[in-house]
């Protein structure tokens, strides 16, 4: 029997930190050995998340230097641009990061800046690995520092992965419409995201210059070893977890079958994600509380397009989950493990 | 034709404001004069409230001498303990007053300040007419102010009226447990009123203490002349608008006949209250977006306890709705104008 | 004054027909002089929907003789293929019609076939208009038989006229993602339909097959007199009414501010359709309960997509409102009556 | 290490089923040998509930001796009264039962027959234990029929047992005020079920005469060794699973402090009831998913009343999980095994 790793949680008072916490809870190999965040330092973490009341874990004012001496490897669940400041001192010390924001994720740090703000780190960029282990895995395996992917890209990614840099697509833009459900919009209170204002109602935003845009971008052109453009427009839908992307790719005729193959030859070793039949789609509660991602793909022979509906758990596969998985590997541990459970229907 | 009414908003900001808005914006006799608010002043209603976008009316910083200047008859939408701030010289000047607030609903202002804070002008309490149409409505006529009932108060007093005072109530605590929908807990954001918080969840909260529990023994003891003690006991549930107050109350066997009548007769020439059917219940959805309280009544002979079931909306004949009424009531129009909708259901 | 106008229901039990009662009883020119339903007849109205016990009409079990006797203009509110039944005899007997069912929808019965049923009066469909005022006005005024349009085809097409037939799209083929509350699966019960299986979640369905893209393309060609395809995807999304739809359309470079104003000029006389801002999206819930359909429009200049979110309440301007819109019409009756009101938000 | 136990499942189409079948697969100990149902025979499970099309188990038909021969315990999730057709046969060899219908809950069968059907094994019923392991842990090691308690019930009998049998309840009647989410409702597929009808909803319905006021007397009064009367109201809720009563009892004034420390004694060694500090209330989210019960306690010194609010997952611990807790302890298996996760939050 292994010793426990002693884990590290950076920022845990968003609903990303909650879904987390549910995970390494669970997990047998996980020793939470500090949790340090920039508002809740000294209560206990029951006062802020009930579920966790059995615990006496407290949440510590974040101290880089009581961090760094306390565990190993660390998730940062933080709001973007404020994991620069802690990665760094992390890194040099040889700690293990998995770091759930957007700061490590580009590969060039332009971009990042035109989305998000100055990079006072660009050299730690090409250090990390983009933490989608249905891609990546095998460089995860030996890094230090894991940029967890956004929620709509894992989505997305994973939805298009199988058929890109091969000769099916056939050019122009592809278009990309997701729904996420509100623990998306964050912890954070707002005028926008009270129950009355997101009930009953559905919207589109930021159409054409969401973050996530770039960052799916960056990872289909890698994939396709040629420039792509992805057109996204989210979607803000009443539901509390969950986001369903509707992807509309142009691909050369009279390919379905084979296209269909590959997602399954593509996917036929991965734990957690799963290919309906073809012309089936999934729903959004089917992967609720789960790290699974779920594909259906529909060819429409009229117009040439194919349609592939990819839904994941915007917190697990979508964050925490992920980031666990991503540990996982890291530490050599089966990649299922604290991951594998059915989701709670209905 | 008679000449509009000018009218004047102090705090517009709310759920409450905004369905007040939307009534008086299709009330054929008013005039909107001012809206002065703290926080938006200087912004076009259609800013903050995009389904008002159609009118050029913009919000002052609220300033009461160009108030006083602007219009004739105020509603003041503001959190309790702010209308403290304004009704005293508004009164001076002779406006009428519908204050949609707690500051001038209790006779006693001990007993507003064990709920609420020092009452800064208690000689005007007894200047006020608690309005509540279907009981005071003849003395709501003459009346500069009018203290517009709290919404949970609206629900269970209309429902409780017609057996008080009368000997029907074998004695013994009154029992209100009631479901609000979460525009009752304000467009203030907060962690506790997020989407995901509220979203598949249901949870009491101040139990025997909440704030309108004074307010209800208030009214439920001067219509029964003499002491009564209620036990109340709010729930927050997950849907937008509208209260259901479920009703305890003994009484004396071999009267459910009886009873039945009181309410048909107490409410029979009423516009806005409707009695079901003996042993027929109302759902809170009957009365969304309308002025009116549906009751249903049943009396279980096993325990002799008559089990009452209010409902209103809680933005309308809970606040909104009510002050229209009251301002209808005050000014001589009928009393149903602008308030006869039928829901939209489903 | 003139006298009111005798109306008869055929089919009225379901959401659609909940939502024209409401209209209709609201209405000053309209006596409801038959209501005929193949399930419920004999029972009053108010015992299938509450909301309505005022009245003591009765819901008659469907006599075609009876109806022509009673009333002289006729809403059908049927499901698809039994309007077929009905409209016949009382188009030979010269009512008006306004039928909410796809059965004379289309110009093409073969295309009807497609989706549908055989068709047993294709000779009645070069009698009908497709009954979109903003379109065909002037063509519904003097005509007996309106196929009242589907829901989704109307916020579609709504979006895309004022740039229909003109030299701005691009070619290729128009993307519908739309979003429809859950009303719009009826109330016929289903497994499916359970609140527990729509509640907190979102899926797509048919997609690339659905009745409506026929309807859609139909409309759109004829609007650009020339073939134009659309791949249409719905999703049943957890709100009770409503339909968001996004339309991606390949446009020309350069022009955005001339679309613009394109869409400015189509509609400036419309009493129900607004558009937006340029960049401005609206949300679902702003029409919530409303006969308006609002459009906002965004141009991305690095995909050279044109970018549509138009919204509707699918039971209002989506079926009942815009059937009563085409009664005042063809009635010459003002337009706007019985469907001038604000939405009850939040 | 023991080999697995053969389990048959009769009745899984329901949310009670499905609820099962989610916990068994992650049972070790469990072997899934036969599942029966009256109307989806033939059919993979996988087609019904799709998250569980990792399984190639097959429905078949109900046929008892079929079942008798493939498994040793069987779980019967069947609607009321059909239990009576295959209780019977299945006790007569000798299978250990664990029936979540209510056919076997009642000592008294003329109560059972007050609220339901004739029974037509009523000399079973001497046989059965009440399957509530809180109270009767140790009565149901050696039984071969576990009654399973019905939902409202569970959380009723779980919120009072402390201080049953006590000079603590000052007499006269408890009133039952719950809320229970729309699974409750079942899955069978009606009108009034429909996602439409309960979303922005909220209702009281058969109040003091629903038959789990009967049960929840029967063990109130067992467990006081005196009659007990309760007034139950349960209200339907717009979301998917949980219950929330709030319960108002009478108790003697000046002893808050040692019902709380009955509370903590009674449960102190409960792996599945947690008791909140004193004066603070459980939501009922904090449930969703998991077995637990979670219990709130508040004395209101005004009125002498007791305010409990007890919550669990109608569908867990108020069925499926409570008969695996039930299922663990009969075959003296540790009780947690399979039911101990945490609820996923937001």
């Amino acid at each position: 029997m292994m010793s426990k790793i002693k884990v590290g949680i950076i920022g845990a008072t968003g609903y990303a930190g909650e879904e987390l916490l549910r995970i390494l809870f669970s997990h047998p190999d996980v020793e939470i050995a500090y949790i340090g965040t920039r508002s809740e330092g000294g209560k206990k973490i029951g006062e802020i998340f009930p579920q966790f009341s059995f615990t006496d874990l407290t949440f510590s004012k974040i101290d880089i230097s009581e961090a760094i001496e306390k565990a190993d490897v660390f998730f940062l669940a933080l709001p973007h641009s404020i994991s620069l400041k802690y990665v760094p001192p992390l890194y040099k010390k040889g700690k293990i990061i998995i770091d759930l924001s957007a700061d490590y994720r580009f590969d060039n740090p332009k971009i990042y800046e035109n989305y998000y703000v100055k990079h006072t780190s660009p050299e730690l960029l090409s250090k990390k690995v983009y933490g989608l282990p249905e891609i990546y895995r095998e460089k995860i395996k030996g890094k230090k520092l894991i940029a967890n992917p956004g929620c709509y890209p894992t989505s997305v990614i994973l939805g298009l992965a199988p058929i890109l840099g091969k000769e099916i697509i056939e050019g122009g833009v592809i278009i990309v419409d997701s729904k996420s459900g509100a623990s998306g919009a964050g912890r954070n209170p707002t005028k926008k995201t009270l129950f009355s204002e997101i009930n009953e109602n559905l919207y589109a935003y930021s159409p054409g210059i969401h973050r996530h845009q770039g960052e799916m971008e960056q990872e289909i052109s890698n994939l396709s070893c040629k420039k792509m453009k992805v057109l996204f427009v989210p979607h803000l839908a009443p539901y509390n977890r969950g986001i369903l992307s509707t992807i509309y790719v142009n691909v050369k005729d009279g390919i379905e079958e084979k296209i269909y193959k590959d997602y399954k030859v593509f996917y036929r070793n991965e734990p957690f994600v799963k290919v309906l039949p073809l012309n089936e789609l999934p729903s959004v509660n089917m992967v609720r509380g789960t790290n699974f991602c779920i594909i259906g793909i529909k060819y429409d022979k009229r117009t040439k397009k194919l349609i592939i509906v990819s839904v994941i758990d915007n917190l697990t596969k979508g964050a925490s989950g992920q980031a666990v998985q991503n540990f996982n590997i890291v530490m050599g541990i089966p990649e299922e493990r604290s991951l594998i459970n059915l989701p709670v229907l209905p």
